[in-house]
């Protein structure tokens, strides 16, 4: 007895509360994944490739083109709030944005498509929630790139239904001062490092973000302290202080021009970068993101955050954001998803695979 | 067997080298305050009162005028410097410096002045290395005041044989900034409290210490920060971040006003005092003090660093700290005494109690 019979597959939002209802915590996706697995084989016209608790299928229609549709397995931790309710025309609890009802959409596409104008993939992932080298999709685009393989992605991250395309990158750096201890009785004897970082902190209370046009779409950067640190005791003069920024960059830019910039910035300091992930383009140029925003409804926006688009975009595959959840309640306990936008996002992505928008 | 044997009590050099032989990290005293209370009560002229590990002997010679011999029993952690080695005129290893050579001289004199010409009182005391709340003198300051009760106090802390009047106080604040958090890539929606404590370094970097003349002797203050913090995570604007301050504060200060200058300081922010210790007036205007002074050579200087002669300054008792250790060396792995400063202190203290030096 499977709880993703048949009928559940057959039904977006029966779908969506069936992926939440078992536990996918980041690190214990085994059990969703074997769910998806299972369900996937039963379907008979797909292909499935699985490593660790990521799988890949696809049909093989020898189509000209090959979109593929991606999704995470995993949540956060639980927070009081597994497993689902229903309250009217809305779903609560953890996974329902962020994003199951996503990643239920992509195996409903699976199950109730066999037919598609398009080949299509279907990538299902473990561990986006926590650090990167063990998310299942960044380990695929290394061990398996062949498996990515598409001209066109959409991740079903929660847009609250609008299109959001590429996304800005993300780069960590610290930037240290350097001073002298001394026993604080006898400060001068010193030279204090956390005195020295104002000019730093100065530099990014001034520091004006570009607003950014690319391919018509508005990307808004930002520079900012994220962290800061630095002493050794209560009585001495400390010998470092560092600052954490974090800068958040238009896709114009890639992450050498990002590092560069930084560095430009704290000129004259101890400049370290720490943690970097590209910018995407949006990708709208290419006649399936065009389409893709047609079946839509034809309006898309910038994607601020960062996002695993980008992983395909490193790929060379343009990618978009799309799906029911709402991001502003992702990660949140009182975390949800409204039934009616699960039945938009699913009509409008039955539309552009089998082509009944046209 | 003990190794305070008489002829050790009667040698300054070999009871600095026996005492620092007996391990005594903080915490661990009991050996050696029971080998420091059997030494005492053989010597037969003492009045001896013990509480935990601290210990207060007496003379009761009928004498006008009482003046008091301090010095802590523990040490530091062992470095890789127990125990005690000779080396010509120097001797190393832990507590040499800070400061059982200085300890060993209230001993020392215990035991060979029996006719001083003030009544003396000795304390030796447990904890003085660690946490305020557990150190023996600032116990029994609460406990049992009159153990204390003395006209003029030396503290035989390390000053390489230097009196070093009064001491500075010393108080913690935390300015704390506070700010809105947002997702780091809509920045804009937040407001970032590490940005803001910019102004409140630029105060510290600016701010000009007072010199301050007290009874003849120069203190220097100082304010500085000596520990930072803020941040959420690596994608959060911060909604709030703290500057740890020390002000060292000079003896015409009280506690109370230099809480009232740390505020005007910071005025427009968020001041929290967390921890403070009151300041002490030299008191060399008193004749029990300055006969000291002139004994010890007739030099002297301000004591900047807080020490425990404010614990005496409370108990309305003016204290001085002289002892043969280097104050550089205390609490370092290459901790050491010159022999001939013992000597020297000791004839000095000698000379004090005896009158001899008149």
């Amino acid at each position: 007895m499977t709880v993703l019979s048949e009928a559940v597959l057959a039904d977006p939002i029966a779908l969506t509360r069936a992926l939440c209802d078992i536990p996918s915590v980041s690190g214990d996706e085994k059990a969703i994944c074997d769910a998806v697995e299972q369900a996937l084989e039963r379907l008979g016209h797909l292909t499935i490739q699985r490593e660790g608790n990521t799988l890949v299928a696809r049909t093989d229609l020898g189509r000209d083109r090959r979109v593929m549709l991606a999704g995470h397995l995993d949540t956060v931790p639980v927070n009081d709030n597994f497993p689902t309710r229903d309250d009217g025309d809305v779903m609560w609890g953890l996974g329902t944005s962020d994003m199951k009802s996503g990643t239920a959409l992509a195996l409903w596409i699976a199950a109730t498509v066999p037919d598609p104008r398009f080949d299509l993939s279907f990538a299902f992932y473990d561990c986006e929630e926590i650090e990167s080298d063990r998310n299942g999709l960044n380990k695929l685009s290394k061990s398996r790139p062949e498996w990515l393989a598409a001209d066109f992605a959409i991740l079903l991250e929660p847009t609250y239904g609008l299109v959001e395309a590429g996304c800005q990158g993300t780069m960590r750096a610290r930037v240290t001062t350097h001073g002298k201890r001394a026993h604080s009785a006898r400060s001068w004897k010193g030279e204090n490092a956390i005195h020295k970082v104002a000019p730093v902190l100065e530099r990014l209370g001034a520091y004006e973000a570009r607003v950014v046009d690319v391919e018509g779409c508005t990307y808004r950067e930002g520079l900012n302290a994220v962290r800061i640190g630095g002493g050794v005791a209560g009585n001495v003069i400390p010998d470092e202080c560092w600052v954490e920024v974090n800068f958040r960059f238009a896709p114009d830019l890639d992450e050498k021009a990002a590092e560069t910039h930084v560095r430009e910035v704290f000129d004259g300091y101890d400049v370290e970068v720490t943690d970097s992930a590209p910018s995407c383009r949006p990708g709208l140029d290419r006649p399936e993101a065009a389409e893709f925003v047609a079946a839509a409804g034809g309006e898309f926006a910038a994607k601020l955050g960062w996002t695993d688009v980008a992983r395909f975009a490193t790929l060379g595959i343009p990618a978009v954001n799309f799906g029911p959840g709402d991001p502003n309640l992702a990660h949140k306990q009182d975390e949800r998803v409204e039934l009616p936008r699960i039945t938009a996002c699913a009509e409008a992505l039955r539309a552009y695979v089998t082509g009944a928008h046209r």
